[in-house]
């Protein structure tokens, strides 16, 4: 019916004066046949810390993704079929950034929303909240707590009808940040996978340091006791004192756990020959998992955090590919983990996320990791960095 | 005409997607004889510092409240009859808590907006700003700048035909603190008291410490040259230094005093054979006051605040039953006022204001306090804490 | 047609509750003869950091203005036909106050907002952050970070059809600052002047210090290679080491220069007969030019701003009559620029600009100010505070 190659629906959008409240499109409206199991959804949400917060829930085939523009284009949680990918946040509010003080408790107050499926840290500073050279880092940086501009949808008129919703992001401080960050997921019906691209613009013409971490999020069901991770790598250390009791077993995953808190396992990963590195999550049947895949050339560590304390706690796994480990900035320059964006670049992030809810595509996945690891990981009884 | 025995109404909920920026009940509306004097009115607030403050005004019989759904179910003031309650801040605006800075100037930005006649302090931490075990505390706690969720109206459709109005606040951050608060006020058309009871509650399974101070502030026309303070206790001490020289005049009250400043009195009162505790603030004629009553097991002391300087200043006495006193929280463990709350554990906060205003009631309140008293209260010289 | 001499509209008020999301105001809607070039707009702007901006267009004659009241009134450009006032600072959205943070990064937060031609700040403390007397000062005060209440449009109905454009802006926190300041910017079809007029009024009844900046900024076009400044001053002296080696060469402007940064001067300007100061920035040609002039008697000192880097990092020369230079205010102290407003007192600034776009008025204006300076400029080596 249509005579463009490509449906385009803007949410949101300083530059054309549009700001919708909610909205509803449906295939057809899309221009798409009626069996194409697209639909879209925008809602903003009221009461206590909500208030004006804005969902975007994208139906795509059999899979169904919650989107917040309000917090720089986050995946809120993403299902396919029956299977719910995501976590239970003792956070259960969609906070708007304008109740978020990131500065709050020594830095810490970025912890008052955090609830995502994937959350992005960074691009100024990620890690740990503390001083760095004279700079006072607030915990993984601003740009969660920053809304979206320019959120639009499109869909392609012909098969595989890949959807994408963008937005635009600014990081800006007059003299210190100039950083605009373009996010982009897209999916197709017929593929498990979300695509995560971003493009980080440096729009100043000097050189600037920045950090970047994927801090992608993963709970029940698919973590359980017995489920467990898989990942291609030459080492494997633990974060700190604590995580080096757990850092053999760093592949296990336990049922919920009082006082376990959590340990963090900084990984460095293997990439396979289109520059990709994967990690695994999968169930202890092993008939469903989570598949994070990223381009190594930009984001070339990987966090592991296992966070199996109580439901009540936040019962949940982060795989974290990134630029750095979770470590304030100061602890990462000897790393060579704070890399500069030159004056006028842009430097591009993938992340890939496979919903595999099948024993043959989660086999499969492992069997690709398990060829990548040629020889035995090599797994470290000492952290990084001596805290 | 209503077949219910309960009339409900909900000006705000994230789970029914109901957002009012203005509503008006009568109470017919409310399925009430036309003669029965309840009335609610919601108002959405604008320009400066008030953009978004919701503004709840609820008349009940004689007495009309005005509440703040945005500022944590914040009562700004009460009056009955002609008789105001509640005072005048040199802060005129209700303002947001999205301009709200509570770190600013050392972790006094609370007071940007304090004005109201309730003010609620906690939950996870009350009392003056500082470090205490590496945590900087803000003043008085979060709780006040939170907005509520899920704001119900519901009235009794028989006499004595309470009105309730209720509303959640909740107050977390991940890892730290997993609050839920519940509050409540109800108030009759023939009774002269408006109830509050507040539910904590700690989701998680983890015990945590906490702490409460209802911050109950009263000025003109009740407070005023000769007007008194009537509380039955054990013992009453200055807050420092500089109360010293005020203690043993701690129930006198003067008129605005240029210089005064501010003189700050711990008491621990005495509780009735109920459990409950009392203060009353009576004006010089002895024929209005405000009685605070509250349930000493979870409030067991009070702080008695007088701040009689100028009218600008804000001329105004805190009677303020809490967990604790408004130290630095560092100051109080060794006092035993950082009580703990167990998970999955609630505290129930009970708080009673009496609007008294003929000499009768006052006086047979002043004598139920009396009654209380068998021995001196013991007037102490030294404070509690050496600051 | 119009009765009254005098046109009145409200934008915003909470005393009168109106708050316009948007309107258009016509010549003839204001009961003008429709051949009257005066014209109004207001647009809430959205998207990003800009959710909820309000932003006010006013056509005066071939005079266009852009304000936002949602930032103290703040001027974000002016134009006169063809040329633009202001200036492009890497800072593109016109950011609401919910989302800055003045205390982040030590107080730099402020500097996530500020791209506007005019900035107000104070009024409780100007210049750089840091630490006096116990006191966190954060950059440049928090008046710019406020929104304004009761923002009024009134036109008068003769000529010259004066056309006044109002707010109050309230800076208060209890028991330290109980400001308001009335803000107030008029201007006529004819004339190529923008008067601003600001009212501080201190509510306490007691004294207060107080300092203001206005920090006037204007870019290219007028700011180019060959632009110059002129000021009548007894002394010009660098801010700081690194401007001692520009301080000779204060009035020359250079084209964008990578890794200038900024040279700050400060300025003892000479008063006209009238108390007013005047300093002037014209292009190359010398056939435009913005003219500042303000009074002397509230605001002594003068702060040139060069910031003539690249034009990605703002380049722009900052024209900044002050009770204050831009030092942190402890530094101020013993160079008498902390002053004192009296309880229940008022302080007037009166900030003028020229918006000049021929030779014959910009060489008046440089002759004017030429005509003030009757002895030379001591220009001084030595920075007045050695930091």
């Amino acid at each position: 019916m249509s005579q463009s190659s490509e449906f385009r629906f803007t949410f949101l959008s300083h530059d054309h004066n549009i700001d919708l409240s909610s909205a509803h499109l449906t295939a057809e409206d899309m221009g798409l046949p009626s069996d194409i199991a697209i639909e879209c959804k925008l809602q903003t949400l009221r009461g206590g810390k909500q208030q004006g917060s804005k969902l975007i829930t994208l139906t795509v085939g059999d899979k169904v993704l919650r989107v917040i523009p309000t917090r720089a284009m986050a995946i809120l949680d993403a299902s396919r079929g029956e299977l719910r990918y995501g976590w239970d946040s003792p956070i259960t509010e969609v906070v708007h950034p304008s109740f978020i003080n990131q500065e709050a408790s020594g830095g810490l107050g970025w912890l008052d929303g955090f609830n995502e499926m994937l959350v992005r840290c960074g691009y100024q500073w990620a890690g740990h909240p503390g001083e760095d050279n004279g700079d006072m880092l607030t915990l993984h940086g601003r740009i969660q707590n920053t809304p979206a501009d320019e959120v639009v949808l499109t869909v392609e008129q012909f098969p595989p009808y890949r959807v994408t919703l963008s937005g635009r992001v600014d990081e800006k401080r007059f003299k210190f940040t100039n950083f605009e960050v373009h996010t982009e997921l897209s999916l197709t019906p017929d593929e498990p996978y979300i695509h995560i691209q971003d493009t980080l613009t440096n729009l100043s013409n000097y050189d600037n340091t920045y950090q970047a971490i994927y801090h992608n999020n993963f709970g029940a069901p698919l973590l359980e006791e017995g489920a467990s991770l898989h990942v291609a790598a030459t080492q494997i250390s633990p974060f700190n004192d604590y995580a080096v009791n757990g850092v053999h077993e760093w592949g296990q995953l336990s049922a919920p756990t009082e006082n376990f808190d959590e340990m963090v396992f900084n990984v460095l990963p293997i990439a396979d020959e289109e520059g990709m590195s994967h990690a695994l999550m999968k169930n202890a049947a092993g008939d469903a998992a989570i598949e994070v895949s990223w381009a190594q050339n930009t984001l070339p560590v990987l966090t592991l955090w296992k966070n199996t304390d109580t439901i009540e706690q936040g019962y949940v796994v982060g795989i974290e590919p990134g630029t750095s480990f979770a470590y304030n900035r100061k602890h990462q320059w000897n790393l060579g983990l704070v890399p500069t964006i030159k004056g006028k670049a842009s430097k591009v992030f993938k992340v890939r996320f496979g919903l595999l809810t099948d024993s043959e595509s989660v086999d499969a996945s492992v069997a690709r990791i398990d060829a990548l690891q040629l020889t035995p990981t090599l797994v470290s009884n000492n952290p990084l960095v001596a805290l």
